[in-house]
């Protein structure tokens, strides 16, 4: 799942305007230090669990196992392994699956626990500040759809550089295709605290709401690394999104009266090299496949200047995309929120387009698939990194079972035609403030945890489906709790009645 | 099913009296003629179809068959049969499992058409004149949930008697143990509406949200009888349904603030008798299950006094209950508006007591569960009648498969031990306002089919369930429109991956 060596020697951001262009005059270069040590931390950690466990295999006969591998895993991956397993290795061996699976998920909840320490001790903007730069734009909320496919999982954090606390929504879905009806429950909550508590700010404050839908495309090789809800076909999955954004705003001007509406903005990512490509909207706030700026061309355009007239370029682009004739014409250009909005996405993907730049020679070597779990359910705010895992929101695997279809295919290729099970984290936030809430997640956890286990049961009974349970409370920056397993189906298999 | 003809000899609601008192002065004579002869319609034409089923099995061998069956199908059930069924008869003889279930369905959606026929020729009161007597009673909107027993089917029409546009929702859950999460998301709806659109009444109007929870319990068969998801315990039946009221209050108040909160009402069906038992809020709006008044007696108490005394009757025992001291003791009585709801539904609900007083000699014949078909999804508002259909509420049977099993449970004994299908009627509206909302309600359809038939494969292999889907506009009266099921598995059982 690897890019071939041969595209790489060519980089694909710089390498065509020559020599000494390199940094873009507009890159944050204290971000990209920071972006790069954590992204370096969080993969050395995932990159150690195969030899490690391999080192442990090795040791599964000699006396005191037990306790050298635990100190071993301590050691070498940060986490306590699960005990049970390693004593029963006298017996029929280890089961490599089963410890290489209950790793991983004890590496994922091990990193988001280490992930707050690191929030709590400083750096991220304040839900406040993150919110007020969004109100300056004239948004009260946002909601982002990406692709669940793992290389956008990195979207918020690094692709458009957002501060996370702004985005109040992210909801993956294969192929960007989101919930409407969802999403119109996301726009009602949002509406309500606007009456009701006049937070972020009162309703005659005349803010919106914004969708954004995200969908993706390969660059290198567009037929086979692109969105494979959609045959790797980019077009398709740009309309598909932009399908989507028109229902969701014709959803609420048609079920809501006095106005109602939502603003909405369709983004494209490169995943070889994170370019976004932005439509951008206009005066009516309607969107066209024809009328987007090429942020990576933007980039080629202004390695050169300084970073005054690169700013400006970014806005004249903007100008431009408004003024074009023919197909993708604009009835004028959008709002001067939504300006400054495109503009701040764009330059700071800039910095994005730099990064991949210095740390990959300006394209990424894993181009394909390279997730390490599946990620179901709510979803963890503390991974926000490309192709870590693939992202499937659900509230039930009857209404997910595509997205997670999509994913399991993927999975399938990846990890277990290797004989490595897939890792499905299920994880599920509660509201403290809600009582029964917490129980009722728990439950909710088992129910997905069981039907993934038995749609997917081929994979099950062969072990090569490892499928961890984790519950969150809704505060920020709580603590990942572990759900243990009770090993009862739920859908019946058997046909009995439960 | 039926109750024993022994203990029918006995008038529970007032023979103890003597022989005159019937009917209650406060009884609506003509109501009960209106509702009476409803009933006996709708009974007549489910009760038909085994009858002439059977002679149209005896005919399967004649020449002309297919006409013949198709005209007694007509003249006598009034629907058109399934002709594909009629005409592979003459191969393997006729499918006696699958007609009896499509001519169950056939029979659901031709009434509620016709229903909605007579409904829209007059008779039963507006939405605005609905919601105004709610309003008199200070509330802006009610969202009640029954259990799903079909007994309890004909609450709102007969037992309570309150316009049905003046229930803005019905959600029916085994055991009357309603979705906190979804009911909140009814009072945020209901929330919006007031503020943004000033409907029915503007926020500053101090009305409030009610919520209502029904657990029932038979007077004749206690131990037998009652909610079958509480093992017929009526206390446990009585103490789940506050406990769920109790956390749907606090999750209000603690997830909202500036004083958001719900007003809640406890009352308990005697399935035998149709006599309710009000458990009286208190001046703060606390619910107690030793704080009831119960209807039966109040309808004895009152049989010899003139319609005046029978009305302060009820007033008086609204006092009192909340003036008693020891186990229940109130703070204080209710407020106007709930004294005065508390007050109708106590009147209202004498009729009904007569209603079954006179029809059937003070108790039901049909005691237990006596079904016809199973109602999945968002529910028929056409069909509000005692024992038509067991309905459970539910968006994905992944969700729902608890309250599904106690359906399937009762239908089993009910109808597959006799040889007949258990018939599910797969029904869910959709929004005509909202794009795609049509599409996407179908596919809910087909998943939420599939995934019955999948869950209960052991009654579908043997033809012992027959599951049908219907789409309807949310519109007032819109018609039922039938959907064509295409018998792709959805949740696989063969562990594929589609
Ligand atoms: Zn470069
Ligand atoms: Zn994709
Ligand atoms: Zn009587
Ligand atoms: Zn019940």
């Amino acid at each position: 799942a690897i890019g071939g060596s041969a595209s790489r020697a060519e980089n694909l951001a710089c390498s065509a305007v020559g020599e000494r262009s390199c940094p873009h005059p507009l890159t944050d270069v204290e971000a990209n230090q920071v972006l790069g040590e954590h992204e370096r931390m969080v993969r050395a950690r995932f990159a150690a669990i195969v030899p490690v466990l391999q080192r442990i295999a090795r040791e599964q006969r000699a006396e005191g196992f037990v306790e050298a591998a635990r100190r071993i895993a301590q050691a070498e991956l940060g986490i306590e392994p699960p005990t049970e397993l390693l004593e029963r290795a006298w017996l029929g061996g280890l089961d490599m699956r089963a410890l290489y699976g209950q790793v991983v998920l004890k590496t994922v909840t091990q990193l988001a626990n280490e992930i707050h320490q690191v929030q709590a001790a400083g750096s991220g903007a304040t839900e406040p500040e993150a919110t007020s730069f969004l109100l300056d734009c004239g948004y009260h909320a946002v909601d982002i759809s990406p692709c669940s496919d793992g290389r956008l999982k990195g979207l918020v954090r690094y692709v458009l550089r957002l501060p996370e606390a702004a985005i109040r929504w992210r909801r993956a879905y294969a192929g960007a295709l989101f919930d409407v009806e969802a999403s119109v429950q996301r726009w009602m909550e949002a509406e309500l605290q606007r009456y009701r508590e006049h937070h972020p700010v009162p309703p005659d404050a005349g803010t919106r709401f914004l969708k954004i839908a995200v969908y993706h495309w390969s660059s290198s090789d567009p037929a086979h690394q692109g969105c494979a809800a959609h045959g790797s076909n980019q077009r398709r999955a740009a309309a598909a999104a932009l399908d989507r954004l028109r229902e969701l705003r014709q959803a609420v001007e048609n079920r809501f009266c006095c106005g109602a509406s939502v603003d909405l903005l369709l983004i494209g990512v490169d995943t070889d090299t994170d370019a976004i490509k932005v439509h951008v909207p206009d005066g009516r706030g309607e969107l066209s496949l024809h009328r987007a700026i090429d942020n990576l061309e933007l980039y080629r355009q202004t390695l050169d200047v300084d970073a005054d007239e690169a700013r400006m370029a970014v806005y004249r682009a903007i100008e431009e995309s408004c003024s074009r004739q023919g197909w993708g014409a604009a009835e004028g250009p959008p709002h001067d929120g939504m300006r400054r909005l495109v503009a701040t996405l764009l330059i700071n993907n800039l910095s994005q387009i730099e990064y991949v730049c210095r740390t990959w020679g300006g394209r990424y070597p894993d181009i394909g698939h390279d997730e390490r779990f599946i990620s179901v359910g709510d979803g963890f705010e503390e991974f926000q990194l490309r192709n870590l895992a693939y992202f499937a929101h659900l509230q039930t695997l009857e209404e997910g079972a595509d997205d997670m279809d999509v994913g399991i295919r993927i999975f399938e290729k990846l990890h277990a035609s290797e004989g490595r099970p897939i890792v499905v984290a299920v994880h599920f936030r509660y509201d403290s403030r809600v009582p029964g809430s917490r129980e009722r997640t728990i439950l909710r956890c088992k129910r997905v945890r069981s039907a993934i286990r038995s749609r997917y049961a081929h994979l099950e009974q062969r072990g090569l489906l490892v499928c961890g349970m984790t519950v969150q409370d809704t505060k920020e920056r709580s603590p990942i709790e572990a759900v243990e397993p009770t090993d009862f189906p739920v859908l019946g298999q058997d046909g009995d009645v439960r």
